[in-house]
């Protein structure tokens, strides 16, 4: 038998966090949970080191009682010879300097947060290139391009993600100007958190899943095609250049992409995970997103494009707006506009690095509030 | 650069041989057709050899004129040490011998013939086994599957194998009784010889291949299933431990398949075979078939499960009621009603060889026939 899997979870009271520890609890022999770490949420995380007795645990909070287990920096944690695979699902731009101590530790990253390698995706994977670090997407879109891939010899000719396309996919664009959080906030098919469920519904996430494919694949941005599709069964698909496609699907569950990312090469048995029923799912639909109803897929997929320090103040400032339309500070249509807004007004410095992504980051954020007030 | 593939087209003048030679045509720097066997047709196997200078010729015809090839015998050109790949497209009973002879040669057999697998599948697997040659299937279904296979450690759980529906699909069962065979011959999505096809509409196709599936994959019957999905765009799935499906998918066109069987384990670009729009596709739907509409299916998945010789009378026995029905000698119902009752009185001797593949097939066609005159 194999020794069990030693698990670090960067964020193991979040959306992405707790599915990963429901994933351990389901294989307690091929998973060891070492090592937890969140942010102020402590009285859950006392609760998991509770129930998995870890032996390192983080907390942004100073309310931690550590007890048994060591109390470590994020980054150590991320780094420990101890740890074989870490998961960071770690939300925002604070996923990245444990993403980058991990991959120049060589470890195997379970990578759920998407700022990561879309602000710092050339970075981040040139570190794991160089030190032997393995970068598994967490991302369901991601995971299913990665699942098709498996075993493929030639270079894949395009890629196709899917997006549901959000709970305001037949929303006139004037209806979607001012919709509400609430309504924003239930999305029809995905339980995540609520930074990407708004993201879900103005298609950023998508745009950020397109840069992130770019990045992760390899594949030109004239390559990587969005097709709605409402039913979110189809998680992604490939096309190669005998025209053959292949895709991964699944009823909506992100445990599936979280187990995947544990168990590669292997799958393993899992019957919580849900099956798909054909003749009850009847049909799968796919559409063309429509851009000027949903512009910040386009905005995206343009700051991919550009390149350089694009994509980390799109991120930046997207994240920022969503925040200020979450405290009704704007309204839903605001978000394009300040995000669009911000991007056109970025001057990016010569060089991309740490320093100029963190500054143009603080400076997208600075100037989505500024033009918040003045709206 | 990479030697040329040689390859020898047993079959050349039918649907699937005529579609190989279009992929040889396309990739005249990857394979070299060096060997082509056809049957009657000796006009289409002239004009091929003229086109492709092929060492060997093989027809049953006599006037079948050798010129600068060497005429052999179907299952000499087989097994021949210069053949590097055996496309086995001889319709019927008359594809087992040479698809044997290759397998015991240790060749890569590209296998387009469903009566192998069916009737003497453990057989000639088995012998692929022993002697190191692969097999490598054509049809779309099981193409489709291998390609989801390919690079999975786990054994899948499922396969989930698609059919059209054929043209009756919708018909209630009166209506589908007394089809014509000008109705049954047009096929809504495949382009293929006449037999598949009007397998298609009984859906005894789908059952062969569910036979077929299983000995290939070594998937139990239950744990196969058949979808109808009437746009064929999904050629077939898979269904593994942790719930996750895939899929292999693209426009309906057998040149797919035939080059992967090819091009294995790469893929070959090529510009003539057609690419899926999904947003012009649209919609891709599932149902259960309808067993008391199409009692083939049942026939098939009820002879595979009994094993033994039932597989080679099931084959048989369709075989001959479906060209008594081509020849308006019995109503499209009765395929189903000859066949099962030819099931029912079959009596299989305790084992399973060549031979009493071979007798019991001949029973099986001349009791169809006996049955159809006192219909």
């Amino acid at each position: 038998m194999m020794n069990p899997i030693r698990l670090g979870v960067l964020g193991s009271t979040g959306s992405i966090g707790q599915q990963t520890l429901d994933v351990a609890r389901r294989h307690p022999d091929k998973i060891s949970v070492i090592a937890l770490a969140a942010g102020e949420n402590v009285g859950l995380l006392q609760k998991q080191k509770a129930e998995f007795n870890p032996r390192f645990v983080s907390c942004s909070s100073k309310n931690l009682v550590c007890g048994n287990s060591v109390c470590l920096p994020l980054e150590e944690m991320a780094i420990h010879p101890d740890v074989d695979i870490v998961v960071v699902a770690v939300p925002g731009g604070a996923g990245l300097k444990p993403a980058l101590a991990a991959a120049r530790a060589g470890k195997i990253i379970a990578l759920a947060n998407k700022e990561c390698l879309v602000a710092a995706g050339e970075m981040l994977l040139d570190e794991a290139v160089n030190n032997g670090a393995g970068i598994r997407p967490v991302d369901s879109e991601h995971s299913a391009i990665w699942q098709c891939l498996v075993g493929e010899t030639t270079k894949p000719e395009k890629l196709i993600l899917t997006a549901s396309g959000g709970p305001f996919r037949d929303f006139s664009l004037e209806r979607i100007e001012s919709v509400t959080p609430g309504q924003a906030l239930a999305h029809p098919s995905w339980k995540m958190g609520k930074k990407v469920t708004i993201d879900s519904a103005t298609l950023m996430n998508k745009g950020l899943e397109v840069i992130e494919a770019h990045r992760l694949y390899g594949i030109p941005y004239e390559r990587i095609e969005v097709v709605i599709h409402p039913q979110s069964i189809v998680h992604s698909m490939v096309e190669f250049a005998d025209g053959a496609v292949k895709a991964q699907l699944s009823p909506p569950d992100m445990r599936l992409p979280i187990q995947y990312a544990l168990s590669y090469p292997e799958r393993w048995s899992n019957t919580d995970l849900p099956r798909a029923d054909w003749p009850k799912i009847g049909r799968l639909d796919f559409s063309a997103p429509d851009l000027s109803r949903f512009p910040c897929l386009k905005l995206a997929i343009e700051a991919g494009k550009r390149g350089s320090t694009f994509p980390a103040v799109l991120a930046a400032a997207d994240e920022e707006a969503v925040n200020l339309f979450l405290d009704n500070r704007i309204k839903f249509g605001d978000i394009a506009r300040l995000v669009g807004k911000t991007l056109e007004e970025h001057n990016p410095e010569g060089s991309t690095s740490l320093e100029s992504i963190a500054a143009a980051e603080t400076w997208a954020r600075r100037r989505v509030s500024e033009l918040a007030r003045s709206l």
